[in-house]
């Protein structure tokens, strides 16, 4: 069953109808048609611009609709590059771009930066502060933040890594980190400034470790006198009993030797009790670091507020099989901000080929009901299959069909990140970047600022 | 006559005297050697990483010296494409490199980041905070910072070019405006939105609003749907005569020409009377801008007041002819925070040849001094000429037996500031940076971010 707001462009709407399109409702404030319209151009609002997001709006080019894609950043971030930004291989422009750049040429579409602070569903509108943006359809891809499991105080002491401004707050700690350690005559605190522990050893943490690591053993040596940079201590904790848990056991153990080659210690069954300014502590134990990184838990968009739907633990909207948001017409969740099952019932995972898939097969969706067409086929996510990596040569794959470690699933890796960034600028300038630095060990973005 | 201090190395120290050398003083306090050393190797403290301060620390790069380089921040700064990171154009690390990165093959120098508080000359001590650097010889290249004439009240309302946290702070100030102009629905408010200006007419201005003008005009039409960013309105307000003072008359009036055919509004003779949230007053008239930045003035570092040493109104270090600072034994000023004359009797401008070439002309003295070999022939500025972009293809160039101006202007302009770049990373990055946007007027760095 669907309602009648989600169907075709239909005539007939009574004056004054809060479910009338939002093409009708213009124009009786226009004082135009008094009731109903021959022609609807449904308005489909799309929250956030991240890979759901951008994907629907994209998915809908040819639609007969208007696209109103809301951001409260202006840029499109590809996340899985961000940690590079973070560790001073990459700038936030190699891996950022305006969303408004990307859409220009859809001409249906239109690009808005706010931030939205709730949604009227009764009234169908998107509030965002005084403003308020009518919609036909809702398509509400707002993503994911951070998650201390319950501790929010231990948020300035271990920063996580989500937009633009996280990785160069990161980048500044690790840099100011090893000019302190130079400009320190204590030993102790040379120690604890020289020591860097990230917390999570999901594909986020094993590369941001590696990274670590190679910045410190390979970049910054030669560039200080007093400390060896290559005696840094990069602990990656995790609580549970192995790396990159998502992976087959076998490339969990690669991704730890390999690690393990680097440098990084790696501590498993350890889940973190504390943080404070001094370190962390696991337990009984208490390491003292510096520089902690969070890289362990995400929690939804406070979207399931937003619609006062029902959401699971970590905030995630409970959405049916075709992402609609239940008992609200017209609204549907995909993303990092919903959970979602495959056909065994399974969660599936918090990355960007979901979100790119169930984007577009919304937009197919809500393509087909303005046309008047049946639904498309069920949705059903076509897994591409998982890419993480550790370091220099050496990073794992797996396929299903095919599992990869070492230097084939690296340079894998790096075809396929650049690949997946947006534009030839960013994929000329990364591809450099990265030549650059497999030929000298050098950084290109060393940069300690601060707003 | 030179004081002892600043003399070749010699015997005979006398325990506690605080103008023996450095190493002399350190094998006191080791309850080493009683009375003086057979070899002294001198230390120079040299603050601050600019043009000037890196300039001396490579120059000292032979010399029986240990050299101390101390900045507040990590990175040397290109400040001459400052601009072009602030409207969108490259990156910050395209124009910023770490200071001990540049340093690191120099044996016999060390890189500190840490902030001056003070010098004291008594005990010839650099002042950190708690913490003290001794010298045998003082560099100060500590240069200047922004100057409101007296209105630092205005400095919220019109920000200025010095660090890259002032040019992404001015790029997220002008990007920003486009986006609320784009979402508001008050024609008032959205012109008031698009009006940009730039106050002061030297070469940072000059080439300020240029850039913002391409950017409105070439780089963003297209991509919003509600606002036309070709009739963004740029001002570019000078309170003198004509636009850049310091090169000849012709070249000021080719480059007011090369604005206008841009559409920028030149207006000379307009000293700013008031900036406040809504805009600027000049004298009776108001322009409602949202934007304005401040290009007029600097004022040197506070350096004078750290040494006690009497400054001009614009607070730079009276020096003498060899940059030593009058009664300060072994201490030298140099670059933007002094003021210095040519043979004329002529203030030296403000940039970055001056601040390089007085650099290594102090390190040179200190290198002859500690050799015992008599000092260098006096400093004489060789002005290798001026130069000064607008926008494509179009640039001022002054070598005073020639004087370019247009396309061929504006290609010297970007041959000679790839050749100046630290590195060939930088290099490649800029030019493949430039190149496409010349080719494609789109802009790499597009990027509203916030800490």
């Amino acid at each position: 069953m669907r309602s009648a707001s989600e169907s075709a462009p239909r005539r007939g709407w009574r004056q004054g109808d809060a479910f009338a399109p939002v093409a009708v409702r213009r124009q009786w404030r226009a004082g135009g048609v008094q009731d109903g319209v021959a022609a609807v151009c449904p308005r489909v609002v799309i929250v956030g611009g991240g890979f759901g997001g951008l994907e629907a709006a994209k998915a809908l080019a040819s639609a007969p609709v208007e696209v109103l894609l809301v951001d409260r950043r202006n840029h499109h971030l590809f996340q899985p590059l961000l940690y590079q930004v973070a560790t001073a291989a990459l700038s936030p422009a190699d891996v950022a771009w305006p969303i408004r750049r990307i859409l220009r040429r859809q001409r249906n579409a239109r690009v808005l930066m706010a931030e939205v602070t709730g949604v009227d569903a009764a009234r169908r509108e998107v509030l965002l502060g005084a403003r308020r943006e009518p919609y036909d359809f809702l398509i509400v891809a707002s993503g994911a933040t951070h998650s201390w499991f319950g501790h929010d105080e231990w948020a300035p002491f271990a920063p996580a890594l989500k937009t633009l401004a996280d990785a160069t707050a990161v980048r500044r700690r690790i840099l100011t980190a090893f000019e302190r350690a130079e400009a320190s005559d204590d030993p102790a605190e040379r120690e604890r400034l020289c020591t860097f522990l990230i917390v999570g050893g999901g594909p986020t943490g094993v590369e941001m470790a590696g990274a670590v690591a190679e910045l410190a053993r390979q970049s910054l040596p030669g560039d200080f006198r007093r400390i060896d940079t290559r005696k840094t201590r990069v602990v990656l904790v995790e609580a549970g009993p192995r790396l990159l848990a998502s992976f087959p056991e076998a490339l969990s153990g690669y991704a730890r030797r390999a690690l393990e080659k680097l440098g990084v210690e790696v501590r498993l069954h350890s889940p973190v009790t504390r943080c404070d300014e001094r370190g962390v502590e696991l337990g009984e134990e208490r390491i003292d670091a510096a520089t902690v990184v969070w890289a362990a838990g995400v929690r939804a968009s406070p979207a399931g507020n937003w619609l006062n739907a029902p959401t699971d633990r970590a905030g995630r909207i409970v959405v049916a099989s075709d992402f609609s948001v239940p008992g609200l017409p017209g609204v549907f969740a995909i993303g990092d901000t919903v959970l979602a099952r495959d056909a065994a019932g399974r969660p599936l995972p918090g990355v960007a080929p979901v979100a790119k898939q169930q984007g577009a097969w919304v937009a197919r969706l809500i393509a087909r009901r303005v046309r008047g067409a049946a639904d498309p086929a069920p949705f059903r996510y076509r897994d591409a299959g998982q890419l993480a990596t550790i370091g220099r040569r050496a990073a794992v794959a797996d396929f299903g069909w095919l599992r990869l470690s070492g230097w084939l699933a690296w340079w894998f890796w790096g075809l396929v990140h650049i690949y997946f960034l947006i534009g030839a600028r960013s994929r000329m300038m990364v591809a450099l970047e990265w030549l650059w630095s497999y030929l000298t060990h050098d950084r290109g973005a060393r940069l300690i600022t601060r707003d």
